[in-house]
């Protein structure tokens, strides 16, 4: 039931960096971005057109975008949170965005101020603008095994957003563990459910690190069919809500466990570990990625 | 065919201390030992008699058997490479200990300069030894998913030396994946080979997360129904072969792994991280465990 290929998305530019805690320069952040575009990932998500004021590691996002050769057959892709953010990407020749819902109630008071179904409805102008301008728009799914405000989740608050938001015209729906709180048994309770009621080739799995969980809980995501992973280089992005805990989970771990398991993704590990190079340098930090570490100190 | 119940041998004491860096004290050990032995772990590695000429780390192990309380009901267990260490354990008066088997002749000759059945035969004497004294017996078996020297393992091998370790007298034997190189596919290569020869119930995993797949490789050996994992606090020792690298799983991920899938340990992860705490602020450093980390972070 394991899928032969698997897309990876490569979410450490945007999820990644919005959580470091130092910001990267524009030339940095597109040195970054060509290094990844190198290693055989044709999905980056790329920055956020978010104000500054609240996410200063997001800043200069245009700036990047327009560095990025848009003949290079990479789907770079930008976070876009509502319709002004829509407006700057498309200035910026961003030709796909995401938008970002939650599961809970409470992240989505905290963090959006507002609640799950106004946010959706929210996206409406943003479903309408970009179909006019053919971009491609991919749904972020927060809090799917737990939340930090509200504790666990019912599946089935996450397969009631995830419908919508592929009802409103996502291509897919990626599923955030954004507190990393998942277990192998949540995540089959998560898919069962999820699976009723949105095709497993429109599901992506984002699940975070924080609890160690992620390739095992990613493992059993693939069992379902699941093909489509998001995960950041070297591990990029801590945890807001646990400080000192670590973020996404790494590029390079979940390469090394598909690699193992003869699960296609035409990404070079080689060439994945000079962006991992670069980055823990600038960031004055060893990767946080197990592999990423075992093979840099050969 | 998830187990109900798993049963932790906690090898932090010898395996992870004896890989790091730094030597702890006797009382240190102890406070160890004793911090663990609140948890509700049953089994606990606690030493080694080994020279420490070779092995620094693990002097004065017979001082530290000697301290350990034989009433508490905990099985405190040494690894005795040979003859004259299961005399001294015997005189420290240990109740239970481990033998030593590669699965790769390169490793065994490099480790201890023997041949894999040369190094079976000189066990003959230990268990005739072990057997006169009620001392339970307990194989481990390195190198099962590849060797820092010859690279991949064939699973036959792992068996055979499985095999031949049970039929000598070791109630179980403990798959060592050395070098943390072991991927679900690995994994279930080895296990469907070791199985046909060895019941599930004599066979306990024990992988390294050098690249960061021993969570995944063990819920695939769990779905064996594979009931006894060796994982270490705070993830203790490293990687003798990648500088850098990090070594065993660590017992508190491990642990939250297990109770997300309702499998029983008798562990309590509150106590657990009091151990975590406690050895990681000897050695100056953040417990090599997301769980630790995350929690310990709160």
């Amino acid at each position: 039931m394991f899928p032969k290929e698997v897309s990876i998305v490569e979410v450490g530019p945007r999820d990644g960096l919005q959580n470091e805690k130092r910001t990267l320069s524009v030339d940095q952040k597109i040195e970054l971005i060509q290094l990844l575009s190198k290693t055989g990932l044709n999905r980056i998500e790329a920055g956020s057109f978010v104000s500054p004021k609240w996410v200063p590691q997001m800043a200069n996002s245009d700036a990047v975008f327009k560095a990025l050769n848009p003949e290079n057959k990479i789907h770079y892709s930008a976070l876009t949170p509502n319709l002004r953010g829509l407006e700057a990407a498309i200035d910026a020749g961003v030709k796909e965005v995401a938008v970002f819902g939650a599961a809970s109630e409470s992240f989505s008071q905290k963090n959006i101020n507002c609640s799950i179904s106004e946010s959706l409805k929210r996206f409406e102008a943003v479903f309408a603008l970009a179909n006019k301008n053919n971009i491609k728009v991919r749904g972020y799914v927060s809090c799917v095994m737990g939340c930090p405000y509200e504790g666990e989740i019912p599946p089935d608050a996450v397969t009631q957003v995830s419908k919508e938001l592929v009802d409103m015209g996502c291509y897919e729906v990626s599923l955030g563990d954004t507190i990393g709180v998942g277990t192998p048994m949540a995540t089959k309770l998560l898919l069962d459910d999820v699976l009723k009621e949105v095709n497993v080739s429109k599901v992506a799995a984002h699940f975070h690190d924080t609890y160690g969980q992620a390739l095992v809980n990613l493992y059993t995501a693939l069992g379902y069919g699941i093909s489509s992973i998001d995960s950041a280089i070297a591990g990029l992005g801590g945890c807001p809500y646990a400080k000192g805990a670590s973020g996404n989970v790494a590029t390079e771990d979940v390469l090394y466990m598909l690699n193992g398991m003869g699960i296609s993704t035409g990404v070079d590990m080689p060439t994945l570990l000079k962006a991992s190079a670069y980055i823990a340098e600038l960031l004055g930090r060893s990767p946080v990625s197990k592999v990423a570490s075992a093979l840099l100190a050969k």
